[in-house]
């Protein structure tokens, strides 16, 4: 594999959305040899303004200042636009952008109707400029190794994946109107998986959604909310009586068009273990997540007189089955900082990057960015229909039968030379 | 606890059904001082004569053999019947031994219909006689002590439950139809949740479903049927194409009356370590059977600088929320032979003949066992119409809103004193 971090020519990039994630890109970005932040944007405040102090401190150069997202698009001064603001605006503000005439990187949670992911896609095909969502866990260290597995044929064929987001997030939450974080009102009046696309990104790379595979259906139920109630009464007496709509545990099903079934949970208001939940089932083993366990048959070890067939520790295949990608970015990262979250901002980041220098589509695309979303929307109509599956829209028009690998080493659909 | 294994008055069984679990049935069952098996039956070869021989062998009296099942119940000679045949057959013979005179003890897992689940239902409550299902793991030592912590109230308010059955079954499944074992048929025919009592029972018990509770709604997808079918190819090639229809991983997600949501996986052909999946989410904390891990807000340990609140190992608290029931079983079994299954057997079989020594309704009912097995039904219902949810019909008609309690040492719904 040639160093995919190479420098390469300059990409200036416009940065909409200045919370504590915004400027987690916006750092990330910065730190790179061959990008510039050259434009910042925020409503809130000083936000916009401090973030140009405190990047002109770091890295010498000072970007614009915006508080008006239309007045940053229509000034230009950028080749890209990172879009890093509220689960309600992503899709709103990149649609924006690509009428502008710039490419997007976007980060993505909950989407709000299939209205919007229709126009983003529609948007994006018309402008042929492309949309990348920062979805990082696909790059993600452990997620990397079990998809290096995978198309090495060790789970044999895949037959079901779960996931799951499982975060305490009471002061996230509950102080949201406060600190202006974007979860609260969600919870306040939707019941819905709200936030799918840490585990779908990499499950829809172990099984090749929207390239030869889709999902078909998703089905969702949710338990009575109460634990964020519980935690509001008591930290937050001033705001009453809130009538909080998103269920404690959200779960659902979700069929594919190749014949595999997905899990997800979702669950942020219970006191818990921070969990992605990844498993993978297929006709060779199992992995599971939580408890870092896998079985491979013929391979793991069945102690003496044992009928159960328990599972192995994961942790030594993670380092055995490290993807390649992650091996190369090991080594370059000896001699830069990284960045937080393991790297795996790093690497969405840099993707993004890398398709805007070699001009070639995103390794994660729009396709990815509203399948993902979407699963938000129809999770919502099915607990409201008591369960009832809801048709997952082909946003690709067909073209997912045909659809190869992404191109570029950043892409996740084969694994690297 | 007064010690609840103290003999009793006697009770004679009649056993109808002599596989391996049978056979298991019959030997815990003349293993207990007040317990006498006079009457064995099995329509399979000389299985009847066979174990008839082998009990006096063992135990020293002889039960009469049959081959017939009305022939036995109509020959009696018992105060009791216990049925442990096939999944189709376990209801029917039920109401026949009912309709004869007898109270039920019987095997359960897959529901074949509605209407037998009703027929059941109303031919107990006609005749008066009871019918308790061998649902063993209610009795499990991890399943009792969980039970025991949620009653507690450690978990706080339980929001959502998880349970599967993951056992690889190539060899019992793929060569049933040599080994007349029960489960063939219905893979090669049915896809839906063959098997939910296992984690179904005790999570029935945390939960209160018939008591105060109960479940409304079972929804299920499955994946594609892979697995077997492999297995069948390469060590059952004079079966030639077998068309098998049971999915290799069947989800289902199930909604209760008070707000809780339950999810069930059902996989047995697949390679695979065995589990049965247990989960409990509360708003207190949470435990995992797979990799027995638990996480209690306010008491497990959270190490210095770190902010995802790793779960700590569930082993310890097993131990020490010993359930009081398996404390005073322990004690009582350094004295006699325990039998398989870790105890839990002993107990569920113990609970039956102490329901029918004291006159009084066993601990699990008629209507736990057909909630239970309807779940296969509504599970199937529910994957043919792709994912629809399906109604669990109220086999209590309302009585379920005011039932309290089981009584005597074994009920679950509270604990002992």
């Amino acid at each position: 594999m040639t160093n995919p971090f190479a420098p390469g020519r300059v990409i200036r990039v416009g940065v909409l959305g200045l919370g504590g994630r915004g400027m987690g890109h916006a750092y990330l970005l910065s730190a790179m040899p061959d990008v510039r932040v050259t434009a910042v944007c925020d409503n809130y405040g000083t936000r916009a303004v401090d973030a140009a102090q405190h990047l002109q401190e770091k890295f010498g150069t000072r970007p614009e200042p915006y508080t008006d997202a239309d007045e940053m698009l229509k000034a230009g001064g950028f080749d890209a636009v990172a879009i890093i603001t509220s689960w309600q605006t992503h899709m709103r503000l990149a649609i924006k952008a690509l009428r502008a005439g710039y490419p997007v990187g976007m980060e993505i949670g909950a989407g709000q109707s299939l209205l919007e992911c229709q126009d983003l896609v529609r948007t994006s095909e018309e402008t042929g400029l492309p949309v990348m969502p920062f979805e990082n866990c696909c790059y993600g260290e452990v997620e990397t190794a079990i998809l290096h597995m995978i198309q090495k044929g060790m789970f044999g064929t895949i037959l079901h994946c779960g996931g799951g987001y499982e975060h305490e997030l009471f002061d996230e939450i509950g102080n949201g109107d406060v600190t202006h974080h974007y979860r609260q009102p969600h919870f306040f009046h939707r019941n819905a998986e709200l936030y799918p696309t840490h585990e779908m990104g990499p499950i829809a790379k172990y099984i090749g959604i929207n390239r030869g595979n889709r999902i078909l259906t998703v089905s969702s139920i949710a338990s009575k909310a109460v634990g964020l109630s519980e935690w509001l009464h008591k930290n937050r007496p001033e705001l009453g009586d809130v009538n909080v709509r998103e269920g404690d545990v959200v779960t659902s099903m979700l069929t594919c068009a190749n014949g595999e079934t997905i899990t997800l949970m979702h669950k942020c208001t219970l006191p818990c273990c921070y969990s992605r939940q990844g498993r993978v089932d297929g006709t060779k083993g199992l992995w599971m997540e939580n408890g870092n366990l896998i079985y491979l048959a013929g391979i793991t070890p069945i102690p003496e007189g044992v009928w159960d067939h328990p599972p192995e520790p994961a942790a030594p295949y993670y380092e055995r089955y490290r993807h390649p990608l992650w091996k190369a970015y090991e080594e370059y990262r000896n001699s830069v900082t990284a960045g937080a979250h393991g790297g795996m901002d790093y690497l969405v980041d840099r993707a993004w990057i890398h398709s805007l220098q070699n001009r070639i589509a995103p390794p994660l695309d729009v396709y990815d960015a509203v399948t993902w979303m979407a699963i938000t929307v129809l999770s919502e109509q099915s607990v409201a229909m008591g369960g009832m599956p809801q048709a997952m829209p082909d946003f690709t028009n067909g073209a997912w039968l045909t659809r190869g690998p992404a191109e570029g080493p950043f892409a996740l659909d084969t694994l690297p030379e």
